[in-house]
């Protein structure tokens, strides 16, 4: 996609980020400020910075000078910082995350459009083929929207344990609000002109979009169990740990030697093709605490190497993921490294597709507000056809909180209602003529299927 | 060297901020402090980090809990911010950096020292090896040495133009001064204990070392010219820029495509063998624009190619690295992939030899007092017989400061005084028996050969 990486200061001026009135809105009650350097007070308040756009863009006017500079497209990682006061919870909702910000320039808005979702795919993949989570694209809503985007698109997850849905991640179109505010503008190329005329301003559509530190938290909350950790392989650290089992007090120092050199040779075979692996020789914990503990870590695949073993020539594996964490298997020694790495990406897939299947059978096509409420409260997330006005969706967040006569509580939220998380690009089917919004107090017509639900 | 990334907050507590005397000592006057979160007052201010000891060491006190903990061997690429008021330039001494910084405990002073060598080293080598820059390894003195370090190890550069010298890389050993601060502690492995007898507790041995965007900032005054920046060739993002030349108003469509697809076919060529390269087809700027474009921006190596070039089957070359920029060279189309990456190396060990030849024409071994101001004044830094004291270094520092009478002044720095730069590992020789320091005020025995010199 030729974008380039960058970096911009940590820090942003007060006036700088009050140049997009949605912009600063939107982040106003977040924003960390530094007021002290040393044992000074600044003259002037430092934002830390919450996102770059407002950073990034007085500089994106002086660069971008003529079309022929677009499209420009920087990408910075590093860290920023919103002071969120209710509920942290580590790579979910914290005062400070990693991530990557792209931010991008365009002559047009279906260049813009097209990148945005280009984007939105990698994301995507991200979380399906690496992170082994499933996600539904789409659109947010006016009222889920960046502040000071055009619109905002995104990907949404499922964590199957609360019925809750989870933002992935998301890619805006910026349109050409900031544009107008930081004054980046090209001379129109397609205009026709005599000699000496001038050409027109054009605004330049920008977009930006990031993928955080909160995709972890995502995996985790996902895929994890009263175990602990379950790590995909492909994304493992680890991706196998190597337990000496059948030690004991009879054990002679030479039995002892030649197995561990026995595993030490199994682990060289494992990386030779590049698998990731650790052997855990540590003197004076026992087999069943090792296995606790790097089951607690989410390594996907234990081997487990005794004599037993070693005189059958084979090794015996353990999955981490829990379907199948009862189940044990062996494989030849001589097989180990084709074998290994075969159930590594079987791991990988089984992980996605359970995951996968079980955020199918939790959102649900939803027609009657009678039903809006019991469905959430069974712990699912709904479609159903909605005006996708944001006052019907305040409406909605009110009327589906907990405090609903007779409804069943979610014990963690009782008194959180259901907010749209995002118009998915799979619409269920075309809404038919004259249906209303869900929202039996609105009376509107609906205009999408729009995913509602309890968030994280 | 076993190495594990991690990441740990950006803000830190006052309080463990000031667990180190030392380290707050050397700190305090350059921290940035956040008071306010969104619109509400902290209760207690928050640090910008500007080094991460004090953030990390606690967990490392809870982490580390017996001798097979060690070594921890932690790093974490990150921003660091250190408020400074005077003379802020990019790169070299700005008010936010980006680095890595290794955190790393064991059990032993040995073991610690020597890998406070091995990260020097390998410091020294991305210096030389890749930026093509020069540097001299040493120890700093006691003053010059990191808040709160046992000692400090460095790597320093020269830069020419101003005879200065500058600090590229330090590694330190922290000794166990953290430790004893935030309780790291393990139990003594190897004392011999009776059954129910407690093993003494021991402080671990820390050591924590970074390399710095300032390094971009060393190469780029090491290396850069009137013209603009000179990039080392395996550093440089584009090695290799196309410019296609000879086009002018008489020149058909047709040949102008023709001449362009030959380019392109050029550039994969070079892409087939890795080569970093970019094709100039900006249309309505002539190749003199480019070629002072391309220069600025200090692409190591231009091609050109026009159809004179294209009728010989060859492609001219155009270095941009001083010494040979005037020259120009041709390499016959057919021999591209393997002529360009070999040129591209003759570059980078030309700039580094040139640079390493005029650094050690700048090592003034000097004995007597006299002799110290001048040379310090003809842009030299100077390796004399020292006490090693840092009253004696303060005062030196006074005294070499350039209103001295009759001394040559410069013009840049005339107040500046010669600091000590570190005690490089290379000594002259033994300082023989009854050497005085060079300082006459001082009258001390000599100890070591210091290196000073005016700094950046």
């Amino acid at each position: 996609m030729k974008v380039k990486n960058c970096y911009f200061p940590l820090f942003i001026t007060e006036a700088n980020l009050q140049r997009e009135k949605d912009h600063i809105d939107g982040f106003a009650a977040e924003v960390a400020w530094v007021t002290e350097g040393g044992k000074s007070k600044l003259e002037k308040k430092l934002a830390v910075r919450p996102t770059s756009e407002t950073a990034m863009y007085s500089y994106y006017s002086k660069k971008i000078r003529s079309h022929r500079d677009l499209p420009l497209k920087l990408n910075q990682w590093n860290n920023v910082v919103r002071w969120e006061f209710k509920h942290p919870m580590p790579f979910i909702r914290s005062r400070e995350f990693l991530w990557q910000e792209g931010h991008t320039a365009h002559l047009t808005e279906p260049e813009a459009s097209k990148e945005v979702r280009e984007i939105l795919d990698h994301y995507a993949a991200i979380y399906e083929e690496l992170l082994a989570v499933p996600v539904v694209k789409g659109q947010k809503t006016v009222n889920e929207q960046f502040p000071g985007a055009h619109y905002t698109t995104t990907v949404e997850g499922f964590v199957p344990s609360v019925g809750r849905g989870i933002q992935a991640a998301t890619s805006h179109c910026l349109g050409q609000h900031f544009a107008k505010m930081f004054d980046i503008t090209v001379e129109d190329p397609t205009q026709e002109v005599k000699e000496g005329e001038k050409r027109n301003k054009l605004h330049v559509w920008q977009n930006s979009w990031g993928f955080t530190t909160r995709s972890i938290g995502v995996m985790i909350l996902i895929h994890g169990d009263d175990k602990g950790l379950v790590i995909p392989p492909r994304v493992a650290d680890v991706q196998v740990v190597i337990v000496p089992v059948g030690i004991n007090a009879k054990t002679t120092d030479a039995d002892r030697e030649k197995l561990y050199d026995e595993v030490d040779s199994l682990r060289r075979q494992l990386e030779d093709v590049d698998v990731r692996v650790e052997c855990d020789f540590r003197e004076g914990y026992s087999p069943g605490y090792k296995f606790n503990d790097w089951e607690m870590k989410g390594v996907p695949l234990r081997l487990e190497f005794g004599p037993k073993d070693s005189a059958n020539g084979v090794v015996t594996t353990s999955r981490r993921d829990e379907a199948f964490s009862k189940e044990k298997g062996t494989i030849p020694v001589t097989d180990l490294a084709t074998q290994v790495p075969a159930l590594l990406e079987q791991i990988q897939s089984d992980m996605y597709t359970r995951a996968s299947e079980e955020y199918a059978s939790h959102r649900k096509v939803i027609r009657n507000w009678s039903e809006f409420v019991p469905t959430l409260n069974a712990k699912n997330v709904i479609i159903v056809p909605h005006c996708t006005n944001g006052d019907c969706e305040d409406e909605i967040k009110k009327d589906s909180s907990g405090h609903q006569e007779g409804a069943e509580v979610d014990a963690r939220a009782p008194s959180m209602g259901a907010k749209s998380l995002c118009i998915p690009d799979a619409q269920p089917e075309a809404i038919a003529e004259g249906t209303k919004c869900i929202n039996p107090k609105c009376g509107k017509e609906a205009k999408m299927w729009v995913m509602f639900g309890r968030s994280y």
